[in-house]
């Protein structure tokens, strides 16, 4: 039930735990992306309204979250600012802004939140995170290998175990069109058809192509050969007969021989039904799936002209996108607890509160987190539940006794067992009990 | 000169160089916060407009960033939406929304970008990063000590050597009021005035202050104590005419014995004129500044009653804030020049390009950054720009004769020095010169 504290419809708060998962996720991704030579770009929230209108089609540009004019003009109601529905326009942008400043490829990453006044829904949120790994400014296929190694190992560094990537090619698409006689006019509409091969029955899809004008018989010949058995087998034969087929082949199998030494034989395969529905794709195209994961968790392809079609230059241009928000729901639980503390320090009388602090500060200065107890309760047993709460490995204890023998009280929380430690020394033993 | 292709008005882009800058001390000062015991909150980039509005003052409402509402009522020009403006807010309503759910007391840290319209001028950015850590729930003063040395850790991890800390407490304050009989009506327009006291001379604060109603010879004598040679004796002995007083002072000293053991004597000093114009201080107050930075670089401070008053539950808090944008821009220079790669790839022919690529696998399995030459020149020469522009330590190169001999040739880009590898030991040679 939403209440007024609720953050906004759509948009979620993260605590310690989960923006510690989420962090951790996004520094390995990180990690794996630096290691293919390619670096960070961070651009602001939102930009100019004109930057981002109209580069979405209708129903996106209706989906931009605008911000309203300010000072005098905040009257007119009007918005020049919107919070930004992508990483790619903006990467556009920067691309023409920087030009010569920036390597040639230029090959950069961004993970960072994106808006979309979507209608909130079930893992559909109006502020997510979104994970780009594009090279801009060469056609080589190299390129597109690098990208699509780097996502498989970013996917497997989360421990994602078990998930797939299609691969095929446009021109492979524009191949078989061909070889099946479908006129050109038809072609999109005929990819759109195709493309829910993996959620329509094949009669279905058949019945789909002959209303799109493909006669009868090419159509069950189309989606019988995507669908059979060999259907893999059977559109290579079918491709041979298409230049632009053969080509796309060529194209496909070259991308799996380059990726071999680092992609397992068997978690990527050409599947010639993979469409990809974005139009702007002109070369390879691909996509993760996982087991029992509805959609994909990434996808990625070639796109020569989008760059300029964004405001940018034109240059060629490949990349790709991981689902991290939904990689994060498929992440296992770690195993260990949350811990907030290695050291927990009580405060068993005003008069130790300084010396209670002096002992969190050489815990820290060991290396471990520590913090004296801050509540109002001066019994031990209340301050020993506040230390195993916070997860802590020991308690230190400092009272009259010890103040006496110059000594702390180090209580292993597990075990219940205590140690005297002379205070001098405390630092040093923390250090030689703790994990390396 | 700004152009269409710049970011909006008072953000930025951040660059490769600049965004591994601002991560890389974002991760110091977050592990600093961790070794005390704070634990990480990240809350959406917008709230509800009312969870907003009336907070900031009138000043501050006029420089919130408003949403525009969605859909049919967008052409209301309505907004029921706005961009934070601090991350205290959202602090507020997290803790009245998960209250059970937050450990007692909640030590939180937060670092990210809020937004704020602005003038944009030199340093004064809409967009910018906040660092705030904030402790809720307890009045005890070791969490004011906790937050104050955290801060101050989290100043030297990144490498600032020379700052100092400026302590003083609202009863402090009160009490000075209090002894140099200064109306209780008038105390809040003097210390307005007094906080005035490292601009102007003494004299134009004494002016002031008998303006604000002070007789003459009370307001030349308070100035007179507070910029005195000896001031912090004198404020001490006069403060101990006032209970109010006194107690500020005690405060002031536990606190400085509190934090003795982390912050080194000489670096923090009870600071008698340090106003922190934010009426909603109750207890200790401070500053960190540095030797020619106008302005703090931190600053903090216990509010006992602010998250009642911003929406959240009525628990005292104390908290502070790091200006990390002032610091990133007083950072060092890192001496050692950005590199991309660490093994550049050289690709003498497309024959060798899925060879090329493997090399490539293979350094980045040895935990190398690597990649292969992405252009389209067949030249050796160009090829090994482009590897000495990535500032990488090692160019590999493969043709014809390395074919033959079954090895990759392994260049030191420094040296020039050229050594031949069996191909399937590339990994464990590589691995074995890199530094570990």
């Amino acid at each position: 039930m939403p209440n007024q504290f609720d953050p906004p419809s759509g948009t979620r708060d993260f605590l310690a735990r989960e923006t510690e998962i989420r962090e951790h996720a996004f520094g390995q991704i990180r990690s794996v992306f630096a290691r293919y030579g390619f670096e960070p770009l961070a651009t602001p929230a939102f930009e100019r309204l004109d930057v981002l209108l109209g580069k979405y089609g209708d129903d996106g540009d209706k989906l931009i979250f605008k911000i309203l004019r300010r000072g005098e003009h905040e009257a007119s109601g009007e918005a020049d600012l919107a919070l930004r529905y992508d990483l790619t326009v903006p990467l556009a942008r920067v691309a023409a802004a920087y030009g010569s400043q920036l390597p040639t490829p230029y090959k950069r990453y961004a993970i960072g939140p994106v808006w979309r006044a979507d209608r909130p829904g079930r893992g559909r949120f109006r502020e997510f995170t979104q994970c780009d790994l594009d090279t801009l400014g060469t056609s080589s296929p190299l390129a597109d290998a690098e990208v699509l190694c780097a996502q498989h190992d970013a996917v497997s560094a989360l421990g994602v175990g078990s998930f797939r990537i299609l691969l095929n090619s446009r021109h492979v698409l524009a191949g078989l069109l061909e070889a099946f006689g479908v006129p050109a006019e038809l072609g999109p509409g005929v990819l759109i058809s195709l493309d829910k091969l993996d959620k329509l029955a094949p009669g279905e899809v058949t019945a789909e192509l002959t209303e799109r004008g493909m006669p009868d018989g090419k159509a069950a010949d189309l989606v019988g050969a995507m669908t059979a058995g060999d259907a893999v087998e059977k559109i290579r034969d079918v491709l041979k007969t298409s230049d632009e087929g053969s080509a796309g082949l060529a194209e496909v199998d070259d991308l799996l021989s380059m990726v071999s030494g680092q992609i397992p034989e068997g978690r990527i395969a050409f599947t010639p039904r993979l469409v990809r529905g974005l139009s702007y794709y002109t070369g390879p195209i691909w996509e993760l799936v996982a087991e029992g994961v509805p959609g994909s968790i990434g996808s990625g392809g070639r796109y020569d002209h989008l760059i300029e079609a964004l405001g940018g230059p034109d240059v060629p241009a490949t990349g790709g996108s991981l689902g991290v928000e939904r990689l994060l729901m498929m992440l296992p639980e770690p195993d260990s607890g949350h811990t907030r503390l290695d050291v927990a320090v009580t405060v068993m009388d005003e008069r130790y509160a300084a010396r209670s602090f002096g002992f969190a500060t050489a815990a820290r200065a060991a290396g471990l987190r520590a913090s004296v107890y801050l509540g109002s309760s001066g019994k031990l047993g209340r301050q020993l539940k506040w230390a195993s709460d916070q997860g802590a490995r020991w308690a230190l204890i400092y009272g009259g006794t010890e103040e006496e023998a110059g000594t702390v009280t180090v209580r292993d929380l597990a075990s219940g067992e205590q140690t005297a430690v002379p205070v001098a020394d405390l630092g040093s033993y923390l250090a030689s009990q703790a994990p390396s």
